[in-house]
């Protein structure tokens, strides 16, 4: 086949993907800040960290020499039952567009999660299995994360618990039934099983929850009980480090066709799908190989790189977590319930906020209502209904690809389409309805949220 | 590669999918009986077709001499969106299963339309355009059909008109969403919006809808609008003839590998998935040049095959369209209410119908209980949330794979997995609260059925 001659979808074959995860730490000239003990102000060791976290988890946390680390062979047979990944090729939306751009997407959610979690949730299952706990707790927001979770658990024969925001566990009792159907316990949060959650109901009695408060429970239920550790979804190096098959197939099957892209653009909550997405990139980047316009998304609503600080901050409400330096809002910053999808952490991975701070990377903030607008018209089109989050990626996507068409240049635009939204459907009917609103926090807002970052020496004093 | 390293999912290259649909009935030595006019009981001409369907699609109807069918381009772009679609060799499940069979399952849950129901939906719809209508009318049971069509239809820009069965319709509000998102117009049927639906009404007050009864609302609804016509999601040959893309694909993929079926498995409502995974596979039989042994699975719920009459019948309710020669339990057979799924129609494919009386194929019938436990066994180890439909053959080919477990035989088993159960989670928890019952029609519930059945020279008389 010709290098012209681009397939709608190119799927690698299995003998091409990757058969190790990508450190983008490795290749960093300024390494991210490393965790803090929240008492001490002290970077943390790992004997600090195992007692939250699996061993092996807590060793990658604290590993940023090392580029490559093998993917366990049980871990690259789970992808194998929903990776690689399509790397698609939008035909029909450049031709809708009208647009000179080539427009490819890297589609993570043709597996039951609905998204790329489940590429950091297998490992950490495996790892857990490994060290031969009884299971693990979680938080979940969207639901995307405790589900992929779930699944990964069941089939390692692990328990698990998930502490999910309360707001998305009332919009999305569909995401508990999924979780349960893999044999996961689902819980509100914030909730009365823990001491941190019923400390958060009676300071703030209706809360619809956070990822943050969330966190807090969960840590609380790991290390409460024998046998147990804590996962996370997104936010960690770790998860990034797991996440970067995404990226790894993404560029193997680009320069398999010869295809440089110009641009990248990812979503952006904690980080995760970003991180993963443009690891290999942003390594080639950094080594001087190629360059690339890298752009992170996120919502006007919880705007961390385009609008937070960027220092130390507590990763979650309840204070029990180490502390790490991000672009934060403040841990007790909550997005306004009008907020419709997941992204809704308040701070950014230390990699991509170091990432950021250096300038190798941008970021963009869009409103919830032209991001429906731009899932629909992706949807109509391209056939896949994308999940609200994935949808951020989508309309900066198509307003680069709009820009192309007035300049006429032919930039290659890269984005990820992170999950679908068959979960989202109340967020849908909203839109559909004509009752979805934006709401973009005011200085005042913000200023809430950062008055509860720490202070102490070197941070923000 | 050898031939014996088969991954764990066939991809074909967009080069090796399918030009041309396969139309089975040119290789039936006994052709399926006509569709007759419900008032003459003559077999039904072209021209009596065209004022209910689209003329290329009557013309399709009516084809049982062409072998192959050219599937016109557009409508192949528009496959390359979301197939080629995976043959996935089940090795998680067959090593759990502790059996010496290999079992293959074709995945066509990877589009938003969630099943196999888009591969038709694309193709009626592009008839339609073709003709210059301004829409198309169906109904909809499990919203798998409207959804698929929804899609197809905001692609070409046409109208949608949907009736979906209200207990559906009720059970699955994220379904109509989803149509809503593709610009369709939902109704639940059976409505007030048509003379056949308050007749209905009328008749049977509190009735939970069924897909005889929505059909006569699409079709009344689609006769008395100016530039409309009927698109039907199964039953009809021109729905087997495209969905022979499933068959051909997975047909050119054990090709490939060299891998030659014992056993090719199906869940048969009207018969839109058997006919189409089985048609290149059941002509090779018919031809002589091959044997297979080929299931069709349905609901004891709803026993057409098992437990119905091989005659000519009303397909819908209202009477208002042709009869069709089928295994059926009358017109006004309803499930009970407890039966959570799709596979619900009363009747079956004239076409696996004649193939059945032929006796060259199998029917098993499998309760409800019994396939949420196999949709929740499967989900655990293959990672893929089966929708209730296709957890009926999953029932089946766990069943197969046990006795070759006793036996000792090394068959090799393919089944469809037509499609997820992200709109099902109502089923799900049902089921996971212990609250899902099996019922079984009497005799006596079935005679009443079977009352309905016209009565004239050569049917039933």
């Amino acid at each position: 086949m010709s290098k012209n001659e681009i397939p709608y979808k190119i799927y690698l074959e299995e003998s091409e993907m990757p058969k190790s995860w990508y450190n983008l730490r490795a290749d960093m000239k300024n390494k991210p800040a490393p965790l803090l003990h929240p008492g001490t102000h002290q970077p943390l060791k790992l004997e600090e960290l195992t007692p939250i976290f699996c061993e092996e988890l807590a060793k990658q946390e604290l590993d940023d020499k090392t580029p490559y680390i093998e993917i366990p062979e049980d871990i690259r047979n789970f992808y194998k039952m929903y990776r690689p990944s399509p790397l698609v090729r939008a035909y029909c939306l450049e031709q809708q567009l009208g647009t000179p751009a080539k427009i490819y997407y890297k589609f993570e959610g043709n597996n039951t999660s609905g998204s790329h979690k489940l590429n950091s949730a297998i490992a950490q299952a495996y790892y857990a299995k490994k060290q031969g706990l009884k299971g693990v707790t979680t938080e979940t927001g969207a639901g995307q994360w405790g589900t992929a979770l779930s699944m990964a658990c069941s089939y390692f024969g692990l328990d698990c618990q998930v502490y999910m925001v309360k707001v998305s566990y009332e919009q999305k009792p569909f995401r508990r039934e999924v979780m349960r159907t893999y044999g996961a316990k689902v819980t509100p949060s914030p909730s009365n099983t823990t001491k941190v959650g019923r400390a958060i109901l009676e300071q703030f009695p209706g809360t619809t929850g956070s990822l943050g408060c969330a966190i807090s429970e969960a840590v609380e239920a790991a290390t409460s009980q024998e046998g147990y550790r804590y996962v996370l979804g997104s936010v960690l190096a770790q998860v990034l480090l797991h996440q970067s098959v995404i990226g790894l197939e993404t560029m193997t099957a680009l320069d398999k066709y010869g295809v440089k892209p110009d641009m990248i653009i990812g979503c952006a909550g904690g980080g995760s799908n970003l991180g993963g997405l443009i690891a290999p990139f942003m390594g080639r980047k950094l080594r001087g190989e190629a360059d690339y316009q890298i752009i992170a998304v996120e919502p006007a609503s919880c705007p961390s790189f385009t609008r937070g600080i960027y220092a130390y901050d507590f990763c979650d409400t309840g204070h029990v977590c180490p502390l790490a330096k991000m672009y934060t809002l403040g841990s007790e910053f909550i997005p306004s319930a009008n907020h419709a999808g997941g992204l809704r952490y308040h701070g950014l991975s230390s990699v991509l906020s170091q990432l950021y701070d250096d300038k190798l990377m941008e970021a963009r903030s869009v409103e919830q209502t032209s991001v429906f607008k731009a899932a629909e018209q992706f949807a109509r089109i391209e056939g896949i209904l994308p999940a609200p989050e994935s949808a951020h990626a989508i309309r900066v996507a198509i307003d680069e690809a709009l820009k192309c068409k007035e300049t006429g240049e032919e930039k290659t635009i890269v984005f990820g389409l992170t999950g679908t939204g068959y979960f989202d459907l109340v967020a849908y009917q909203k839109f559909n309805d004509g009752e979805m609103n934006d709401y973009i926090p005011t200085d005042a807002d913000l200023k809430k949220g950062f008055d509860t970052i720490p202070r102490f020496p070197g941070n923000l004093e």
